[in-house]
């Protein structure tokens, strides 16, 4: 159930940063094979406020950035896609083609994304949004071990994001999550799009034993998401319009 | 240079989680050794607000807690090591002798902390206090690869810990960090006390290179040092004298 716990030689290649983005409290992923000459990379997630941080590290580290992902529209921030591809020419935005959203590549379930020899798989995993997605590394002997799990807001660290707004829905949100994630490998790890108590990273086996909404039946989580009475989302004006032209009204 | 670039078969009896906690920006730092049957588990670095937290994990992850460590006795936040040692009986307290601080265990530099068949080694890196240490995970085919160092504020992302007070000392860091930290290996993961801009971890490799302090000479380290105007950290008068005795006046 560790993390690192069964990470192997065929890790070797992949270099992973975790960045946190602490207004909106927003994990943005960097990934790269390093063994491959172009050094190619990818953002998940990336928030606009720390872009510059972000591709000074990719510069600093020698890496190519190929791809600016988004798992979803973020009601929460904006997304740092735009600001990316204004400043580092030839990098594709990607998204899933089910967000309705502007990007320069759409995804759809079971696509593969590649960067050199390293793959993302695409799972689609409504109901927070209609068009959430979790990336997943590829399954195979030459991928990372264990798996690691980008979820978004579908699964975060023993919670999970809303199902209000955006075409938001506990029912799929519940289908999503033991459908697409609870059947990966237990030790794979879950990284989240956001935590707010401090976590890092997950596991399937944990959240399997200890997530308090999705370890219930389907019908107490639906009652559980009916009760959260959240605020509305402070940037969610600014930011929906914004996140659906990659985070750039041009 | 990147973090998991070489991870190899041997982590695999490593646990490993790394903590947030958002009003100091502490990082707290979970290891176990999951191959051992009583997955002895260490905290380093744990803050007093956080504690509930990490004693739950500890719990839902089925680790044995044997140790509360500290890298230095800290100013900007309580100690979590006294609370710890309230709520989980058996549990010791560590810390540098060189600290004069209260606790069960005193380290000085070359010990080393075992937990199950993983250790960790004390490397003495005086200057942002007196008594500040590195833990640096063992050398050895049967310990994590690559090396994991615990640098608490001696070494940051692209920064280091204040020298100017709790025997502070510029010169003292420059030369802890140029012979403790800069001489490990160039892929030892670095896991700082602290970071503000949302890095997680950095590599010793990376901080020879880009780091904008420590890859100065040591006159104009000292120069820098001395000019950062800092103001008086807020908690340091409750915290000090907290922080002597384990986090609690008792």
């Amino acid at each position: 159930m560790g993390s690192f716990s069964t990470l192997s030689r065929s890790s070797s290649r992949l270099l992973f940063r975790q960045l946190f983005e602490n207004e909106s409290f927003t994990y943005t992923y960097l990934l790269a094979d390093i063994s491959h000459p172009d050094k190619p990379a990818l953002l998940i997630d990336p928030v606009d406020r720390a872009v510059d941080r972000d591709l000074n590290l990719v510069r600093e580290l020698g890496l190519k950035l190929i791809y600016a992902m988004n798992t979803h529209v973020h009601a929460d921030h904006i997304t740092g896609t735009g600001l990316i591809k204004g400043k580092v020419p030839g990098v594709k935005s990607v998204i899933s083609k089910a967000s309705g959203s502007k990007a320069d590549v759409f995804v759809e379930h079971g696509d593969k994304i590649s960067f050199g020899n390293l793959f993302l798989e695409v799972r689609a995993t409504p109901g927070h949004t209609v068009g959430c997605v979790t990336y997943v590394t590829g399954d195979g002997p030459d991928q990372p071990q264990p798996r690691m799990a980008f979820t978004g807001d579908a699964l975060l660290v023993r919670g999970c994001g809303r199902t209000d707004f955006q075409g938001g829905s506990s029912e799929q949100l519940y289908k999503s999550v033991h459908s697409q994630i609870f059947t990966l490998p237990k030790e794979t790890l879950v990284y989240p799009g956001h935590d707010y108590k401090g976590f890092t990273v997950t596991t399937v086996g944990e959240e399997m034993l200890y997530n308090p909404r999705l370890t219930k039946d389907e019908e107490t989580f639906g009652s559980i998401m009916q009760n959260l009475n959240l605020p509305y989302p402070d940037m969610i004006d600014v930011a929906l319009p914004a996140n659906m032209v990659c985070g750039l009204q041009d």
